[in-house]
């Protein structure tokens, strides 16, 4: 087998560490797989040069901040590579250059444009474990690029991608994927398997496992990927695309956010167009416009009422504010914190009776739902903060999640 | 002007002195000069990473190591580029193969093969400052490479032979080169300007100040260097091809070693190739032989009497045991440390006399002989321990260095 591993920061965060996911390396070398490894910066290390950084310049430029931050995960290659040896392993260290992980010019959030692998086969071909450096590319001028959030496990993924690896393993500091938070929800239990889709819902609904940009490249390489612990030896959870066998599973999981905020524009002036301004100034501001609530048109005038991420709360008053000057018209206000629970499952493109079920058990614990969004694989509503860990609970029994 | 200035690890060894050598440099660019910057890892940085290597690894791989070390220096760099940009100059990092500095493949210990500079040349032009990583290269399949002690003074000085630029600085702890060392001889003057040949013996005779392969390749590429302190602004001394005006001066320094260890062997077959045998032994092993004091034949047996440096002592005695027993014949001893006294000046070459006032200064003060070893621009003696102090105070007197 053609195995990639991904390890986290948490995972290599000192020399014991690193030693322990030497060993890890070697049980899968000793049963005879080819293994390419791909690793993060030691946890703090990123932080301590960012740190120095903001000493010397507090906007530092962001291609010498990719030329800092590079050297994180280029300690760790070597580091591992020397445990790897201590252990009689054959390995070798490669950078994201010389893994041919070439990007675009975007420093500190560049995008894979191509990857060649560099020699990672003819060395996998001469028996050696490959350790990459995560998160780092270089762009057609030769320059160090970074991926930005996320992205050790892009470049894992893509690695499996290119080298058609038979699974790629996401080693972090949890056991895989549950079916709700269990800090929430008791009887969570790990999902054993599930699509693209439903970790990409998931992810987006406040289960936050992986970046969605590494699921999409996932689905779209067709890459087999699984999310474990590097500290124990349980298997965690497969993610590919949708089998047979997943549709028997209607829903896989529960989500909760607690983390929206409303926010209610009166009196805008009801005419064509509007939303659309309205909406693109809150794009260009990079805030994400989550659920709309309301949009009632009443004698030329309109209110509508949307959430927002409670971190982009006030910037998002700030630019509407702006926005009503402009149309001359309306008043801009936040009203209040609510909660966002969600039930995901590709089974329920074949399986009526979701949706009906789902209100039902909300309706049978009295719980007021204040405003409804759908997509193909996924039900949210968003209800009061104070209902909302009840609401994940119930839904979780009552499709089954804990059996 | 066309500057290249090298930093060693002190003066860079946090962000307050990382932001002390940006402004210096800025002094350069504002009076209009290009410059080239080469520094070194953050003292201490290089250390630490060795014993995180050691502690995974007792013997680690020399590849894996320069994978590890070389990000000593890209840290440097792009927290120097930082600090350039806080003070509005324009500027840019790059690692050793960015500049084009090629080497063999000879990891740990490389030496360079060929230097293109990468764009420094289009960097300068464009108004940029051009900060390089020390101390690494790349080999020809791609490999980072580290090119051992004194490696960012030498990447420093191949970058001026490259680039033709009119001075190469070297700063680092030391105000410049002494006419003696300045703990021993208290009346010691800072030397302005002396030759790579004179530097050249003063360093090899315990003067510590550039290692030899620097001023070597300066000797060989004509490269101007001044050796400069990096805490004071005062001009340090420049060293530089045998020029008309240095012919003046007879003697530009007294260097003493207070290292040497005596070995004698006693009754070794005193036949042809015995002492080519005892030599190529010795310096199989690394050791290298210093002065020979004696070498006396009788009856067919012959003693001989060298010194080599204290640290080579016993590996030198294991060393020579193994060879008398291959020999069949001859003993080992090791006959006491003695100290080295030299005066060094290229003005000998043509200046008669300098020997004569040499031995007889020293027979003034009473000071015996013990071996004598000569080169163009340099007399060598060995003496006494004791001695060691008086001699070197009395000829620096004696050659009118104090003036």
């Amino acid at each position: 087998m053609l195995v990639v591993q991904k390890y986290g920061g948490t995972s290599v965060g000192d020399t014991d560490r690193i030693m322990n996911v030497a060993k890890r390396i070697k049980t899968f070398v000793d049963r005879g797989d080819k293994v390419v490894v791909v690793v993060s910066a030691r946890s703090g290390v990123t932080n301590a040069l960012i740190e120095r950084a903001k000493t010397l310049n507090s906007s530092p430029d962001e291609r010498e901040m990719d030329m800092l931050l590079s050297v994180g995960e280029q300690e760790t290659i070597a580091l591992t590579a020397m445990a790897l040896h201590s252990l009689g392993v054959k390995a070798v260290s490669r950078t994201g250059a010389q893994a041919g992980i070439f990007t675009d010019f975007a420093h500190t959030r560049a995008h894979i444009t191509e990857i060649t692998g560099g020699d990672i086969r003819q060395c996998l071909d001469d028996g050696k474990v490959v350790i990459v450096a995560g998160f780092q590319g270089v762009d057609r001028e030769g320059n160090v690029t970074t991926l930005g959030r996320g992205g050790s496990d892009l470049s894992a993924i893509a690695l499996a991608a290119i080298l058609k690896a038979d699974i790629c393993q996401i080693y972090t500091d949890v056991n895989g994927v549950y079916t709700a938070d269990p800090r929430v929800v008791k009887n969570a239990k790990k999902i054993p398997e599930m699509s693209y889709e439903e970790l990409l819902e998931m992810a987006s609904l406040g289960s936050k496992v992986m970046q969605a940009r590494s699921v999409e490249f996932a689905q779209k390489f067709n890459v087999v990927f699984e999310v474990r612990s590097s500290f124990n030896n349980e298997p965690g959870t497969i993610v590919k695309s949708e089998a047979p066998s997943l549709e028997d599973v209607v829903i896989s999981g529960v989500a909760l956010d607690r983390n929206q905020t409303k926010v209610t524009l009166s009196d805008i002036p009801d005419r064509p167009g509007v939303a659309a301004e309205i909406f693109r100034e809150l794009g260009e501001a990079g805030i994400v416009v989550d659920m709309i609530v309301q949009n009632v048109g009443r004698g030329g005038r309109a209110n509508m009422t949307f959430t927002v991420s409670k971190d982009d709360a006030s910037k998002a008053e700030k630019v509407l504010k702006k926005t009503c000057a402009e149309l001359k018209g309306g008043t801009v206000s936040l009203t209040g914190d609510i909660a966002k629970v969600s039930v995901i499952g590709t089974g329920m493109r074949s399986h009526s009776g979701v949706a009906a079920k789902f209100f039902k058990v909300l309706a049978d614990n009295n719980i007021n739902v204040q405003v409804i969004t759908t997509s193909e694989i996924k039900i949210s509503v968003g209800i009061s903060l104070e209902d909302a860990e009840v609401a994940a609970n119930v839904l979780h029994s009552a499709f089954n999640l804990d059996k």
